[in-house]
């Protein structure tokens, strides 16, 4: 077999990496389920017209087939390239069987067949919380879950994220009090915000859009409304433009700054930031993107908001509001600049050292007392030299070599246990020695070390 | 959008379910890291001609294309059917950040396009086990391996498994001393002892694999030799084959049943099944499959052995032994027979009622404060009557329902906790109050309740 050489779009991590991003998964799943989140997963597949809806994302859609299926058969299934697709699905399926709200976390992987880049893969990892009502959801679930994302990055060992909101009805309302027709042609310029100066921005919205420049005007000074509380309610009454949809988004908006504030401690920012539009395509109320200080190439590592069709099955719609976080996107970057790393490779704490083959048996015993209280650890592969044996230890960060010696004049088998770090090596009984609480597991070493646990 | 009916062959649990398949697998990670195996994932997908190797699962690999790609574009990537040949391939890419011996578990998916059944998916789950080694790996992982799996399905709540060993060296010393050259051949026939009579069997030795008919008779006296210790090393040898070989298979089969038996409960059965071949395609050592009593119509449920060379990259070989144990295969039966249930479908031991909207902010001040102590719970998604509030929780299993109350004359806040299933009442400060351990997160429920635990 040749020289095996990467694929391309399909990172993988070594396992010292691999126990960071299963901490984190951990991290989120915990705090998910205190707000009351259940997990599921999904099957992988979708049809395929449930997956292609005619957006971008489409042409990306990866599609799957028997590899006996006659040359001419027809493909009917894809791989899902997010986690909404199929928990609509899902919720459609199973809702004679499930309560409503249903408030539900899904952590997996999708995949996009996209040019791969820094923080963009072909399979890449999500973590997404959604509450999903039948018929109706009352707006406070809008609060609830983008609160619980706010109290779940916020205990994450990674640098400082900010979650910026906006409202899709107070953008609509302000276009509509403004006499703007094609809010969504609008909308769809003023995004370009990001890559032109104002200018041109305003002239586009006159040009394509077809407003005046005063309407324009007013566009631009909406969108450059940023604020971390709700005094942007003021600043947008002092624009002068009054519609009862935009009273409604000025409430909400309020209200999910308000509610986020109250659960974030330091290490998440939250601002109302009149920018933020989230294309158009399902959002009606809530919008939200995250971004994460020091990466701003990555754009966002997460968003979400309020759909009021999140599924339907003709009889019965379920609507709903829900936030992803691009699990890949942020630690994938965040190991390779060596921001976040894995304190060893190998779950182990102690090495049980070996004197010879004959005596495996003896550090055997030794290893399954240690199990017992739940202690990891691993026999020597060989009995090697003891100065061998603990640097095999010391090459996978086992902290920890013990060593079973029988006197050779009385008999009597003594127990020592050596701190490879220290040097120190002391007595100790298998049944009752533990190692330090921070040893007891592999941890992750991050620049941003949480700060309260 | 339509009516969604199930796809054949790719199952999806319900939330309390999937809290049975989560606490499965945390449970397996656990008892494998205990032993000191390390986690990884691999990506999903391989080359296909990594994949297809000429056996029987070739045709239900699953290709994979974008839905952009050229009519005549060769498909490149597929599924993997199993966890072996992309930790192969792993180990084979990262050779060069890995420390050999590496023992690894994996828990993922995997894919066959193959016909459905009970027990046969399209997509399933699998955890598998692994020690490989650079070179050359010492006979006593093939110990250490099988005795991780033995320790890691007793401490499931599921039915007694048992685990039943032969090995290759033994099969092949014992034909080869018998004078019979096409060992193969003669294992191939032997298998059929589960669907044909034994005098048929010895026939088709005779006729197809050119045995004469007492050799034939030495094959069937050796293939029925089933025992729970180590007394097959006598009844082998007493059937009079002698070859060295022969003597190495005994000495390693004695030594696999001796040390799994050391860590077996009496939930988990160690046997030495002279007839259990497994194939012939890698496997060189110890081979072993696994059966669940009352289940014995799935067929194994897990499996595994010692393979001289997992991986090769021309100048270096890499050694290893493996179990694997199918989740989904085991799990999904058991859950459609009711023999395992989730206690609730949601994370949530507390339902925080609510007395009008306006008094939300109240509710959701005790929620924090309890989930401050790790206790997870929910406010009432409306003011509904408590009557109400009381059913909401009940349909979903929460067990605690809390009420915030103002005294309408002092303005006292009096916060109670109810246990709906008995009706108990009493006060409680959202600051101390813990329910009971047994209560704090969904469990499951089991005919087969773990005993230590």
């Amino acid at each position: 077999m040749s020289k095996i050489s990467p694929l391309s779009g399909f990172p993988e991590l070594l396992p010292a990496q691999r126990a960071v991003e299963r901490e984190v998964i951990a991290s989120l799943s915990r705090t998910f389920e205190l707000h009351g989140f259940a997990n599921i997963e999904t099957r992988v597949v979708e049809p395929i017209e449930r997956l292609a809806k005619g957006g971008e994302v489409d042409k990306e859609i990866y599609v799957l087939q028997r590899i006996a299926a006659e040359p001419d058969a027809r493909a009917e299934l894809g791989l899902h390239f997010d986690l909404t697709v199929p928990f609509a699905r899902y919720v459609l399926e199973h809702a004679g069987h499930l309560q409503f709200p249903f408030r539900r976390y899904q952590v997996q992987p999708a995949w996009r067949g996209e040019r791969p880049q820094e923080g963009r893969y072909r399979q890449f990892t999500q973590a997404d919380v959604d509450v999903v009502g039948r018929d109706e959801l009352p707006f406070h679930h809008d609060i609830e879950v983008m609160a619980v994302m706010v109290d779940a990055l916020g205990r994450l060992p990674i640098p400082r994220v900010s979650f910026q909101f906006n409202n899709r009805k107070l953008i609509q309302g302000f276009y509509r009090g403004l006499g703007i027709d094609d809010v969504t042609d609008a909308i769809r310029v003023i995004d370009k915000l990001d890559k032109l100066p104002p200018d041109e921005v305003a002239r586009l919205l006159v040009e394509r859009v077809g407003t005046t420049p005063e309407q324009a005007q007013r566009c631009l000074e909406l969108a450059t409304i940023r604020v971390e509380d709700t005094s942007f309610v003021e600043q947008v009454r002092a624009l002068g433009v009054a519609d009862e949809l935009l009273d409604q988004g000025l409430e909400e908006l309020a209200a999910v700054v308000e509610g986020c504030r109250a659960v974030a401690g330091d290490r998440v920012g939250v601002e109302a930031n009149l920018r933020i539009a989230r294309g158009l395509d399902y959002y009606t109320g809530t919008v939200v993107e995250i971004f994460m200080d020091g990466y701003e190439r990555l754009k966002s590592v997460g968003g979400g908001g309020r759909y009021d069709a999140l599924a339907s099955d003709g009889r019965t719609t379920y609507p709903g509001v829900g936030v992803s976080f691009g699990v890949s996107r942020t630690l994938l970057p965040l190991l390779a600049d060596g921001v976040l790393a894995g304190s060893r490779p190998v779950p182990s704490v102690v090495l049980v050292a070996l004197n010879t083959e004959e005596d495996r048996a003896a550090s055997t015993q030794v290893a399954a007392a240690l199990r017992d209280r739940e202690i990891a650890c691993e026999v020597a592969p060989a009995p090697a030299k003891f100065g061998k044996q603990i640097r095999f230890a010391e090459r996978r960060g086992i902290p920890y070599v013990w060593f079973v010696q029988a006197d050779s004049s009385t008999g009597a088998v003594r127990h020592q246990v050596k701190d490879i770090r220290s040097g120190e090596q002391l007595d100790a009984d298998p049944q009752t020695w533990t190692p330090p609480a921070a040893d007891l597991r592999p941890g992750t070493i991050s620049s941003y070390p949480k700060e309260n646990q």
